[in-house]
């Protein structure tokens, strides 16, 4: 099997690179080639390095020649900077997406392609529960293309010339502390200070809530999607990845728990209104139908905080 | 008001410059300039006339320069061609509809958009109703690319760029006996034949239901649709039209009451499968929040069938 990863040298593309690494197959199936696509990639990649912007054409003929059977896409920019440089993000978040898509398409071998979404496509104002059939809302263009991309992909689905599966992540944790674009970044900051016992500043309230999952687990969840059974799925082809919906006030009590009573005290809050609204007011998820396909959530706070700080697999 | 129409030689487009000559205003507000824009227009046309492809960057240019208040954007390629020729389909209903609004939106006089989107977005199987929340499983890449438009539109919307409304149009009849591309011609088809007292053979059974408009009422729905007061309206900014929704056997006793008996013997019918699956089972649609905001059916089956056939306004 020929594997594709696009984004591969980003967060979450690291770490399903190094999981399919580890593991070399995918569902019992052998990984035979690994392809890496990014604009950045380490001169050492022991896999098929293809460097570049998606959105050239060059780097899209590589990708064709490759001849990928599962391309997982994840190259994307994020929601604060697709939001100020509205060019920018049509031209990764859009433009390049459908490039891929028809580019693979346009194959004829039928590929799988899993499309990381994202739960920006749901909204602000949601209700108690989040469920499969809801009105999506997008509260920014990030989760506009987002959702565009969805439709796109379960189109070329319908037309039988990809098997398209979009799974919508939640906020993954826990992101070396920089998050340039990343207006959701205070959830890995929050993790990194407790553990280290450092003063930190919130930027959402104690009772904010939000969804959560580890790098790791998302990554494992990304390369089931792959060979999960959704031959019974709706033509939609967009699931929420099950998710822990936890407080910033119970990852303050999971971390103390864990790391020490004295990191109670270090956490201060200063809520702004917009990341507030953004990612403080996440409901109950009805993710059951994600759950039925073997997609997973951490299991418990105190998993999701130690695998998303490297301490579990 | 300077206004402008995309696709203004097109059926709906038309009609729409032909209701906007008559009346010189939408709404109470006076239209100082009226531009069309269409591959093929007559050169005869009193208005300002925009030659050729809105793909074509030159045309948009002449686009932006003229300035346009208010645009009705219409220029499409229908269904049955763009599931047949997925290039045509992507540069003329997905890539012409953004750079529209792309270039409007950096006008930085954030006009009215009025955009021509389908029910085509609804999908097939549908519930017994119809409802403004329920999810949309777009059954053809003509309506997974209306739908992608509507949240692109509603996006610039929110940023405050443009003010955007979609409106989902029926099947509008009566079009010209000719219909290429067009699976719903059917529609238009029996309603020619059973006024000339012709045979018809029908591809959807008797009791086929589907959601009429006439083009004139259709025209003028869209023209209100510039005007019409969303303040308080949902953030998608997308409403069906309201409908009639008939039957086959309703239109042939209509037209059997209006134009003599001897045509309920016309009619034959030899059902396919695929166009009743599309066109055949459209069920009561909830359109109160369209209706709320001053959109409008044809008042009754024999008002449709006489506006249908131009015989009243």
């Amino acid at each position: 099997m020929r594997v594709l990863i696009t984004g591969a040298a980003g967060f979450i593309g690291a770490h399903l690179a190094e999981l399919l690494r580890e593991r070399g197959e995918i569902g019992g199936r052998r990984i035979g080639a690994l392809a890496l696509a990014d604009q950045s990639l380490p001169d050492t990649t022991e896999e098929i390095a293809i460097r570049g912007d998606l959105a050239d054409p060059g780097v899209m003929a590589q990708v064709a020649a490759f001849g990928p059977d599962v391309v997982f896409h994840l190259a994307a920019v994020p929601g604060g900077t697709s939001e100020q440089d509205y060019a920018l993000g049509r031209r990764v978040n859009l433009d390049a997406s459908l490039a891929l898509f028809e580019a693979l398409a346009g194959s004829g071998a039928r590929p799988t392609v899993v499309y990381a979404s994202s739960i920006a496509v749901y909204g602000t104002h949601l209700p108690d529960l989040v469920t499969p059939t809801m009105p999506l809302r997008p509260p920014l263009t990030y989760g506009a293309h987002k959702r565009v991309c969805e439709i796109l992909l379960a189109d070329f689905t319908r037309r039988g010339r990809l098997d398209g599966r979009s799974v919508r992540l939640p906020g993954i944790v826990a992101r070396e502390r920089s998050g340039a674009g990343l207006t959701s970044a205070f959830m890995s900051d929050i993790l990194h200070a407790l553990k280290a016992g450092e003063a930190f500043v919130c930027p959402v309230g104690p009772e904010a809530t939000a969804w959560w999952m580890s790098a790791r687990r998302c990554a494992e969840n990304i390369a089931h999607a792959a060979v999960m059974d959704v031959s019974r799925a709706d033509p939609g082809r967009a699931w929420p990845l099950p998710v822990l919906c936890l407080s910033i006030g119970d990852i303050i009590d999971t971390c103390s728990t864990r790391y020490g009573e004295s990191r109670r005290g270090l956490v201060s809050f200063q809520p702004r209104p917009g990341v507030e609204a953004v990612f403080g007011r996440y409901p109950r998820l009805d993710d059951a139908s994600a759950r039925a396909l073997g997609l997973r959530d951490d299991g418990s706070a105190d998993e999701l905080v130690r695998r998303a700080l490297g301490e579990i697999n």
